[in-house]
């Protein structure tokens, strides 16, 4: 509890958040003995590399641990100095230290000011909760709820952020709206269609979802990017049209039985493969051009999502119904 | 690449996909000296502890190189025996493993059978790619699309996990739709509220997503449990309350303005702050409930909370209008 109050006094998450200070200088200078002396004198524990510095604090490399145990006390630590490739710096994001960790392969990385003087060290434990945290505030950038926004934040924290986000949400739902009013004169005709507008906007919401969970993750994970476009795009398409011949043949049949209409039912399976293709496409399309903006692929997706499949599903199931509104 | 097939030879998410095969065995009545020879010939790198064992592989304790470096080569490994608190069988499970990690702030588990005998250690950083990929595996889980799924995965495979959730989801959409069959008279007489029920739909599916993804995170981070459901209800209602209110008014002027009808402006401002209420109290049941059941708190959390917010908003809406209908 302490520790989450300790990190909200960080505005942003950068590298000083996880930082630990430095609780000993080593030189390239010293001898594995001398240094081993300080390390003791340091009480830093269970430590696996130690940092050298020059006269002037900047960083000159990393010494494994490993290699001080193996080697004479009096070898120089020069002798078994390994270069860092790694660095960070006090305004490296969580995003870059993850990266960093994921690719460096290491337990912690240092961090330096622009004249490369050693400020601390990042271990790779401190980041771990971060990460996890990060890692699941996608799930509330979806709809709108801020990531900051906790489980039990005052409710008017949670109010200040959210409320920004549903007035937007009216707003697409108006325009979502608009397209029903378009068939008004359909819909007075027959208020079956009034009752399973529900289903397609339902079908289609859902379809849009998983497909854009599942981009959204894979480009969370690095697993694809924006480059990817085509082949997930290509993927997406062919679930939909697979997915809705099914759920066509389903929803036809149960909309049959409890409207005695052939016609209602030919036009509601012809709006669920409609439906669930255009759903697929923008489930994959929304992440990726908020990825391609430079967005996080998250943000607001849902409510983004949201409007394009109640839009393309009332289009096509109302759609197809005045069409086809001699059949019903 | 080749790692993720990896992973997917392993079925379930337990220790033995992130262990790693033992490089050398220590022993108690070795010295350091002797302990740092059998690691210099293990060709293991970056080692931060040593794990001992007894003649027949029993574990019997840690011993940090930190303490080795720091120790004459002829002391003795049993001197500087550390126990170990922390240890991992075969089939503890990938979340057993990270609380593990988070309890201990060890670097390393040991894994041991259950004769103790020592079979494999697992490392942090073994973990931190996989305890990513299960942190944002709940985006997927909540939709219907199984957490196994990637970004290019198989259109097949995808069909044959999601299609199951979307026929799921056709029977709660047919839920939805029959209440609002229930109020097929009132619609009838009032096209404008087919028009609007998409309005109200979102409204209150927004607002639950935003409760249920605050709540859902809240259990997955462990900042809650199941046993702070009043807390997190009383913040919720009052949430719903206030963004209710701020939206009915906004909503209400918005359909004043566009229906000329200052009646269905009342019963869309009446709507609101009763879905949005009622919003907040499921958003934040449904993952509650699901846990307590002992469910994974995000699984079809959105099917289902879209089916409650779905037939609580319309049930506010058209049951508003009913009520109200002289006035509209």
């Amino acid at each position: 509890q302490s520790e989450f109050r300790e990190l909200l006094e960080f505005p942003e998450r950068t590298a000083g958040r996880f930082m630990d200070k430095l609780l000993a200088r080593y030189r390239a200078d010293q001898t594995v003995g001398e240094a081993l002396a300080v390390l003791r004198k340091s009480k830093a524990q269970r430590v696996r590399s130690l940092y050298v510095v020059s006269e002037d604090d900047v960083l000159v490399g990393r010494v494994d641990l490993q290699d001080m145990a193996l080697a004479e006390p009096d070898t120089l630590m020069s002798e078994i100095l390994n270069s860092v490739t790694a660095v960070a710096n006090l305004t490296s994001t969580e995003e870059d230290l993850v990266t960093l960790f994921d690719q460096s392969k290491v337990d912690s990385i240092p961090v330096v000011d622009h004249d490369q003087k050693l400020l601390g060290i990042i271990r790779y434990a401190n980041l771990f909760q971060a990460a996890e945290e990060a890692a699941t505030a996608g799930i509330q950038r979806m709809v709108g709820a801020s990531a900051d926004e906790r489980a039990l934040s005052p409710p008017l924290f949670a109010v200040k952020r959210r409320l920004v986000w549903l007035h937007i949400n009216l707003l697409t739902a108006f325009l979502a709206a608009s397209v029903v009013g378009l068939f008004e004169s359909t819909i007075a005709q027959f208020t079956a269609l009034a009752i399973l507008l529900p289903v397609v906007a339902g079908q289609s919401g859902n379809a849009g979802s998983q497909a854009l969970a599942v981009t959204m993750r894979g480009l969370a994970l690095k697993e694809i990017n924006t480059l990817h476009w085509r082949q997930v795009l290509t993927k997406e398409v062919q679930i939909g049209l697979i997915n809705g011949a099914a759920l066509a043949i389903t929803c036809g049949l149960g909309v049959w039985a409890w409207s005695q209409s052939f016609g209602l039912a030919v036009v509601i399976a012809i709006a669920m493969i409609t439906a669930m293709v255009m759903a697929g496409i923008s489930g994959a399309l929304v992440p990726m051009v908020l990825s391609r903006l430079g967005q996080d692929p998250a943000t607001a997706s849902s409510i983004i999502l949201t409007t394009v499949t109640d839009i393309s599903g009332f289009m096509a199931f109302l759609g197809t119904a005045t069409l086809l509104s001699s059949i019903i």
